[in-house]
């Protein structure tokens, strides 16, 4: 099989020798009215995926939260020049899917069609009609704001959604990144269409875009279908735009513990703090550090400790989450309500005592070559491709990450590790939130 | 590093997968232990997907409901030889992804690793100790139960989640399909390791299984690979082994309504019947029948009516689901709870219009060419090409189901639709689910 490996690779390294050395790079273009547009060609499929993010995420909300999710959501219900009905029935005859939505940093606007004229240009005329003249019809307005209403009512009965949400909260205060992205039952039954579409004309706008595309098309369409799309786009020229990787965020003083009382049997647990933003030097460090601790499921620390060794819960992992501004770092278990105290316990020692001795030469070595074995895997289709170029787009990485993810990796070192650790971990200022019932409540 | 340029390589590959529709041919083969297998060479990705798929669903789960999703659950903590820690060490050191789960049918177990022996062979060498050892240690299922209990907790707590249940029971009262795959919380507090071992030695068997294989592996490479991993399965010859597309099902003999109260100010609402099994002659004339009535989207008489003209719902959708046995055919709908009458009552008028006067020529015409259009871009990964090829094996489809899908499609008449919609559709007979608080509460 080994040999049959090579002769493979061989056979498809010269059958696809004339496309490679092109696509093993992300190329990148600017528009006529500058928008930059980050592409990969894949040649063989004949099908386009474009997607334009626009720096505006919930943290653009401003004192409505939920705007940009309620303007993104409200996208396709009309424009100046068509109906509802009209714009799907354009996506729908032509195969094609369209899909808008925000998250914290950043909002997203997607279209997946086969490349072929008949089938593309309705659909990116159509596209542009939503970029240029969304109407946000009041009636429609009315439904999608009793669904999401409902939808948080109804989350607001579940106890892990109160736990992150009250996790979010206590660590971003004031932030933006407090709030959920859907916004609240209050916020949400206040937004009006004059908000949406003052948010829809000064946020999604070219200043405000980049575009990330996956397709077969070389640069000649690129840029025909990327100056045709950006033309389209509003401008808005914000002389108050802030520097977008300024931030205000403190950790907290001290250690915090928040309990909320939920008549629920199994608690839910968040332990964290304040991470890295996107594009900091320490982000693949810390990576593994997290890979080790809570990272990499069954093998971590955190489950050899806590299920493995004391069977106090079913799972647990940690995560950094990287974001414009500081993004957080957090431990997430759920134990049965009795064993809550324990848990936190043991989890808020086991990083101090990580951060104090760091990882071993033996832990290191197996996560970074379990990360570089398991990276391939995780792009196997254009949707995987695209999902990482417009991530790199959108947060300044460099334009290589892929194809260098892996060398990175294998040249972090120990100490890399431990100086990462030790300037971005603080464990005497760790946040840690309970949901349960009243035997989770923690004993400080 | 050594490496690095190999993995160059493997990343430029995957840039340049291929997955056009006229290269995915399934071809078959049969184990020296009469393992059915069926597989799709995709040269250009150096990845294999492979999935095992077992008759044995939870409509297998005998009188332990969540019997079958508790076995499959269990599979990776532990065998004869292996505890969990060394079956996850080396699934995560290869970069192996294992997975296995349930559903109402059938049983899937599925390996994705890269196609290098260095990687591949001891993945499988473990998936094969898991497919004829597999110990279920006391310990984790401990852990187990307790999850899955919170879980179904916490999802009774959940009007959307309590309405499909009940549309279920009350759609397949006595049969396994009326339940629930992860089990009740009364049903999962019994489950025992002894009828974990039962289910797995009489129901995960060779005798029960076919293998499907995404990778760029042809025939001599497949034998090797499907002859070792169904030499390792074990063997039990079932002899009261029931056929298994005989059913017992019967309609409902009157319209039902069925009204659980719940506070929530949104009604949750399923109206259905029984609808047909995989593999039935009606089922590309319903899939269109279906397409038009609210499988559509936005263009569907469903949307329509429901929400473009009457603004009763955010959303509103139909389905059938296929399945061995008569599977569902379903509306779902969420609306104020004081509409939840409206809707219904209107959704129950259409159904009976729509079939009394059939979809028009028009609506035909538009349904075969969307249905049409969109279909390549629904096949853009592995992934996606291994869950259907999966299917099509597991019900016995035919084999060139992918490829002549568009051709059948346009092939179906405006008569075979009506015919097809008449045998099977019973307005007379629908059964209505409402969950709600009071103001939702059906009038007879």
């Amino acid at each position: 099989m080994k040999n049959f490996l090579c002769y493979s690779l061989i056979i498809n390294l010269i059958l696809n020798m004339s496309v490679s050395e092109a696509s093993i790079k992300i190329h990148t273009y600017v528009t006529k009215n500058n928008v930059k547009v980050f592409y990969v060609v894949s040649p063989s499929i004949p099908m386009i995926d474009i997607q334009i993010m626009f720096d505006a995420g919930s943290s653009k909300d401003g004192n409505y939260n939920g705007l940009s999710s309620m303007t993104h959501i409200m996208l396709d219900e009309g424009t100046s020049k068509h109906t509802n009905e009209e714009i799907n029935y354009v996506f729908e005859s032509t195969g094609s899917i369209f899909n808008a939505s925000s998250s914290k940093d950043k909002s997203k606007i997607s279209l997946r069609s086969l490349v072929d004229e008949e089938f593309l240009n309705p659909s990116i005329k159509m596209l542009k009609d939503i970029l240029s003249k969304a109407s946000f019809p009041s009636e429609a307005l009315k439904l999608h704001k009793e669904r999401s209403m409902a939808f948080i009512e109804e989350s607001s009965k579940d106890p892990a959604e109160i736990a992150i949400n009250t996790f979010y909260q206590s660590l971003y205060n004031k932030h933006p990144y407090a709030n959920p992205t859907e916004g609240t039952k209050k916020s949400v039954g206040k937004i009006t269409r004059n908000q949406l579409i003052d948010f829809y004309k000064k946020n999604l706008t070219r200043e405000n875009a980049i575009i990330a595309i996956v397709s077969p098309f070389d640069l000649p369409d690129i840029k025909k279908i990327t100056d045709d799309i950006s033309s389209s786009m509003n401008s808005y020229a914000d002389e108050k735009k802030t520097n977008k990787h300024k931030s205000n965020l403190l950790d907290a003083a001290e250690q915090k513990h928040i309990y909320k009382k939920f008549p629920s049997s199994q608690a839910h647990i968040y332990i964290g703090q304040l991470g890295i933003k996107r594009g900091d030097k320490r982000n693949l460090p810390l990576y593994i550090a997290n890979y080790i601790f809570g990272g990499s499921g069954f093998n971590s620390r955190l489950m050899n400790e806590v299920r493995v060794k004391r069977g106090f819960a079913y799972s647990v992992y940690s995560y950094f989450y990287p974001l414009q501004d500081l993004g957080p770092f957090f431990i997430g278990v759920e134990t049965k309500a009795d064993q809550a105290n324990d848990v936190t316990q043991l989890i808020n020692n086991m990083i101090k005592e990580y951060i104090e001795e760091g990882p071993t030469k033996k832990e290191v070595d197996y996560a970074k070559n379990a990360i570089i074995n398991g990276f391939p895997l995780k792009l196997d289709s254009n949707a995987d491709i695209l999902s990482y170029i417009s991530m790199i787009g959108y947060y300044d990485l460099p334009e290589d990450y892929l194809t260098t993810f892996i060398h990175n990796i294998s040249e972090v070192t120990h100490k890399d590790i431990v100086d990462a650790m030790n300037s971005v971990l603080k464990p005497e200022k760790l946040l840690t939130v309970v949901v349960g019932n009243e035997k989770s409540k923690i004993k400080k």
